[in-house]
């Protein structure tokens, strides 16, 4: 068996449609000229939909980690103060990253499985003179918690800080007004809520954070990392190259096709997609033993974090359901190893197909194991 | 008429066979684990078998100039000086890059369509002072020069300074032995030689550099970019995700697909690929009137740059093998816009089937614009 065969339902990356694969694979187009350009612009066109912005938007080749490398990179300089709030590893992956250019990064964390506190950060952006910019996880993938982001955006703009916003693993799959909420530098990437392969990472950029570029320029963070880059090839190159490097064309016409099948449907439709995997995912496996990671009324819909039936090995069901149902699923990070499974239900994980397939394979395995499996609902 | 059908004879992103293109459309791999390690390790083996290497080598995702800010941000501090020798575009480039990360960039230029002069390096190691590194561009893409890397290297290992190439159009077309040279950063990019989709930036890093780096650290020039991050995950998270971001496997699947078909027929066979072609654009299109921009005994064989015959309108022969021959090669950039071809002999470029095509291409130009086009003679 090889991976050709496995279903991807880990949170990222994702199987994609097979149309967006045949897409990917079109002859490589040049990344230059008229006839790439109208590519390119719909790309941008369609992100920005999705994005819901007016905002300038651009598609940095990468892993997300670059797009928010280049917003932290683009939007302070070396020993400002950054504000990341945190409640698990991509919270910490972010101060991470922030340290990397030398950022002094002041924290309010919550615990693990909880949101972050707007109140909380209000406080800290009101005692700490001098902070920046806050930057905040939306998804926090580690657990599921959907961070309250609207909350958080409002005590941004009340307290007049810019907000980077990594939505690398929620961009596309729940509802995220850039615009509306004020967010200064958004990023996500192809291979989560896009459902495609990874390649690239979109990232907004509002007029307000180009204000505050603009008036803090030298930062020496890098080149291809510096959004003001970005805006100048897009300024200067914009009939023929409008972006200073060599762009993964084959990535991009996968896009494409991506964001023609999400805006098709409507992006009411698609959010709802996730909504109903996720649902029927929770509504199977909480009677089989499960409990949720993180509660309810902060899980999002892209993924599903549970702790195992008691004296259940998640790891052996893990490896029980690559080796005899070809399905991966993801285990937990860090101190979350060994104790949770994480059911990803972006891309092709979304669908009825992968996951009713996923609930036999986790009933086979607890029969399997003695465990009592209530007959399962039909799919109403 | 698309891009589908258009046939890439510019210098890179290159068409790639159809058994690439397959490998990249199969369904993504997760980037982690026993499996997708398999694959992984394998396409860094054979990249250090290009890069003729034993020192560590990465991937990079992002474009070149991932990979050149990489080098740069992470072997040298802000305020620190550069010397980067510049002979046209892609050394201006290089030079840009360095510059933003605040480094004080040195420069001993060279005529465009000359090669860098090792003896005028070696006159500003001597004279300058403090500068921490040289950093080159091995084939400068924009005139097609093949800088003396050999005589070059030399220099800096009299003068122990280390040494950044720039290898994103050469590596994999020309011998390029990194550690018989002594490169300290090597970086290269799928999309050119190595006849792949854009996506990934391989870049090798030497023993002595790793010193440079462990003496000079807290450079702030950010976390995915600095080299040391890769050290680390490649030392701690080894096993199963030896890298600190998402890894674009499809490109990297397609990579492996490309290294077995190089490999497999022998390194040195596939530079004779490339030579064989570029002798023949040469030979059928010297006789047309097309005269080199580069002197032969400093070309490369991986893109011929000619200027057209007299009289001829360089951009009218370029739209018309577009619309008439559905072929694409490059014109020249800058101040060569307009006045020269570039013609590329990577990826498929490099096949008799291509070249002949775009021969014929050219000839039937010539003869519709009253030229005397000669018999040509058949491929021996």
């Amino acid at each position: 068996m090889t991976s050709q065969s496995m279903r991807l339902m880990i949170p990222g990356p994702v199987d994609a449609e097979d149309e967006i694969l045949a897409a990917l694979a079109e002859p490589t187009r040049p990344h230059y000229g008229k006839e790439w350009l109208e590519i390119y612009d719909e790309v941008i066109d369609g992100l920005k939909q999705v994005f819901q912005t007016r905002g300038d938007l651009f598609l940095m080749p990468g892993p997300g980690t670059a797009g928010l490398e280049a917003a932290l990179g683009s939007m302070l300089r070396t020993g400002e103060k950054v504000l990341v709030p945190r409640n698990g590893f991509f919270g910490h992956r972010l101060g991470t990253v922030a340290e990397g250019y030398g950022l002094e990064v002041c924290r309010v964390d919550a615990p693990q499985g909880e949101p972050l506190d707007p109140e909380a950060i209000r406080e800290a952006l009101r005692h700490s003179p001098g902070i920046q910019a806050l930057a905040v996880v939306h998804l926090e993938t580690s657990t599921g918690v959907l961070n309250p982001l609207a909350e958080i955006a409002a005590v941004a703009r009340e307290q007049e800080v810019p907000l980077i916003v990594d939505a690398v693993s929620s961009m596309g799959g729940v509802p995220l007004p850039v615009d509306e909420l004020g967010i200064g530098v958004c990023v996500t990437v192809a291979n989560k809520c896009l459902a495609c392969p990874p390649g690239v990472a979109p990232i907004s950029v509002s007029g307000e954070a180009w204000r505050q570029m603009d008036a803090r320029a030298n930062r020496a963070h890098g080149w291809y990392l510096d959004l003001a880059t970005w805006r100048h090839y897009a300024d200067h190159w914009g009939d023929w190259h409008p972006y200073p490097t060599t762009m993964p064309t084959n990535v991009v016409v996968a896009l494409q096709a991506s964001l023609r099948r999400i805006l098709g449907g409507g992006l009411e439709a698609y959010y709802e997609r996730h909504r109903s995997a996720a649902r029927r995912v929770r509504s199977v496996m909480g009677p089989l033993g499960f409990k949720p990671v993180t509660p309810e009324a902060h899980t999002s819909p892209l993924i599903t974090a549970l702790y195992g039936p008691p004296g259940m090995d998640v790891e052996d069901l893990r490896a029980y359901l690559v080796a005899e149902w070809q399905i991966m699923i993801a285990g937990g990070l860090e101190d979350l190893s060994g104790k949770i499974v994480r059911v990803g239900h972006m891309g092709k994980a979304a669908t009825s197909d992968y996951v009713e397939r996923l609930l036999d394979g986790v009933e086979a395995y607890l029969r399997l194991k003695g465990y009592a499996v209530p007959q399962r609902k039909a799919l109403s």
